[in-house]
């Protein structure tokens, strides 16, 4: 496909503020209270963007209800994104972001695959900066603990067909698929547009809206670091090859809800997702995976799948791998890694660690395995000093200020 | 997977009906100015449901926009599903339904694979019934204009993590995966309930909304019959084994909004979608597919691609393939067919017909295929009396009273 068109941007220099009334502020909970996405600061951003106008002001208002017609898009074929991001109160008392930008340029990927309109990633960044400082007693007063930023970006319109009140100007037949918009390209490479009103040429949604909730979020881990359980089931699949399992749509996840289900079911926390004949790993839907193998003559090998389309490009695998090679104490490989390798790595003693990686809980150790009729048990944590701990505390110190980074950006 | 159990049902026996105020109704269009999706009846339905009290009180409203919470699981994970129907005013002025529990069971079993709660489809048909009595005059009273009606159930709760205050009572962690509520089944067989309130032993989502919208429709083809062009890129694969290419969820039409673009900006229709190595033919996305074949020897053949998961199993298919059996005069398959056998055919003028079939336009002649560097022209119209009238003519002469049917149901 060719590249999306620009959509334009917003600018953080016209963002309005319309504060929530100090009667209606609410409580905040206790830390120990907090779950992940249970309650909410007082605010909201929201942006509209329509065809003919491009992208609206950015707007803070207090956290309320979105008016949607029941035709709107994202309510019947799931023209939706979002991303997940934290900011962490330091030892310092600063507030700081965890490499922001990655996640910027990963949403304005999917938006492009999705038919949104893409933005200026700096711009929003600047305006959730303005934002966690107008929430910023929200962000919590203890390590471990953070404010979970989503932005989210649905598409609004009534139906894909509303736009279509006429025939194709070339085809000479009403445009009768899910169509958003767009232009046609002559013969001889000049444009017409069309449907649309034609000064603006656009190829995005007619509507959409980019609304950002906050949620401040307690210790991922409550209990410490327990290891989670996997079920490894080849017969549901994720994603596949021309599909769009490295996009942080909605798609990827509604689906996978009921096999989540029957996973916790049988006893197991979560899927890990393979592929293809030789069960390849993937990922587990909330989290990328890496595997920690003993090479049997003194090295050691740090594997995780590579980004081949059907897994998420993870901002904590991204960072966990840069944090590897710095070290550069064992080898790192982006490979393919199948069940079979790791069952014989597990029998010839040589899986040393198994976890997860994802923004909610940077890593998430695995104790175990269930596939066919197999459990594979993994001693991820019955090491002196796991990885995956080193890991831990290398992120976390980053993000709670501990350790200077330049992937830790004051929301200033 | 555990087949989904019961979340039990709403009775049309207690549907209640605010009818909208008489000053308050809309101006209905003129039917040449009907075009699909564009505009809506005076009234909608809604049926909401939650975990803890079930379905409640459908209850037909005026149309209006729905207000959902930011966080509402719709707009984040693509926990939706729909359908799509038809309403006909017949020749004898009568309002007839085609086959509605052909589409009620398929909005049953996607709501069991996407965690949304099932419902008795009679019911529902029932409730459509009345309803479209409230709109009766929206019902078009011109033939080859019809009522679409869209059902449609989407997640409301917020986060689906919301609900996960606890550690799951076994595993002894708390639950950090997309998770709607559920139970834990002993070892002995016996299940305690979790996270929801422990009388209800619900597996469900916390909350849910089925609304419906109806929408009256023009002519599809207001010039006739014209054949549509389909890109067919192996490039891009609408569905997979192990995934929900068979069922009528959001997240099978979001993925393929760009690359219905990018077919278009080619001067294409709609996408053909291929699968496999073997790029065998699957649908067109909005339809199935037929292809009519000359044998050779005086016999006639036509194929559909099988019911195998990656392909919705539409009405309208079903449909055919039973009418073309009860006809008898050619043979009639389901199975696979690759672009090979379709690209052979042609060149040796054996490829007859193709068409979509599908609830909006019944059938809908293919003109072409551009399939790598190749354009396969089908004679798909060019006959005396081609197969794919026939289906269109029968079909609507059920559906619009002129052929007695126990598939036209009457709305009363």
């Amino acid at each position: 496909m060719s590249a999306a068109s620009a959509s334009g941007t917003f600018k953080a220099s016209d963002l309005q503020i319309d504060f929530c009334p100090p009667e209606n502020l609410k409580m905040k909970p206790a830390v120990k209270d907090l779950v992940f996405g249970r309650s909410f600061t007082d605010h909201m951003l929201k942006i509209f963007y329509t065809d003919q106008s491009g992208w609206g002001q950015p707007r803070i208002t207090p956290l309320q209800d979105l008016r949607l017609h029941p035709a709107a898009k994202v309510l019947h074929y799931s023209v939706e994104l979002f991303e997940g991001m934290k900011a962490f109160r330091g030892v310092d008392d600063e507030i700081r972001l965890f490499r922001p930008h990655k996640n910027m340029e990963r949403m304005n990927r999917t938006a492009a695959r999705c038919s949104l309109p893409t933005f200026d990633g700096d711009e929003l960044i600047a305006i959730l900066k303005k934002m966690i400082s107008v929430d910023q007693e929200w962000v919590p007063h203890t390590e471990s603990s953070s404010l979970y930023i989503r932005p989210t970006l649905i598409g609004t319109e009534v139906f894909p067909y509303s736009t279509l009140n006429k025939v194709h100007p070339k085809l000479g037949t009403p445009v009768t698929t899910p169509y958003i918009g767009g232009h046609w390209k002559e013969q001889d490479n000049t444009s017409i547009d069309w449907l649309i009103k034609p000064t603006l040429g656009v190829q995005r949604p007619v509507e959409a809206l980019l609304f950002v909730i906050l949620s401040p979020v307690g210790p991922y881990f409550s209990s410490g670091f327990k290891p989670v359980s996997l079920l490894a089931d080849p017969q549901y699949v994720r994603a596949w090859p021309g599909g769009m399992g490295m996009m942080k749509s909605g798609s990827n996840y509604g689906p996978t809800l009921e096999v989540q289900r029957y996973a916790e079911a049988k006893g197991l926390h979560q899927v890990l997702w393979l592929f293809g004949p030789e069960h390849r790993i993937t990922e587990v839907g909330a989290m990328n995976i890496f595997i920690f193998l003993d090479k049997g003559n003194g090295e050691k090998e740090l594997v995780t799948p590579p980004l081949d389309g059907l897994i998420l490009p993870g901002v904590t695998r991204d960072s966990l791998l840069t944090l590897a090679r710095e070290w550069g104490e064992f080898q790192v490989s982006e490979r393919d890694i199948t069940m079979t390798e790791l069952v014989q790595a597990s029998h010839d003693k040589k899986l040393l660690e198994m976890f997860g990686a994802g923004t909610a809980a940077v890593v998430t150790p695995v104790g175990s395995i269930h596939y066919q009729d197999q459990v594979i048990n993994i001693p991820t944590m019955d090491h002196d000093q796991p990885l995956n701990q080193r890991f831990y505390k290398t992120i976390t110190g980053i993000q709670y200020g501990r350790i200077p980074s330049p992937w830790a950006i004051p929301n200033q």
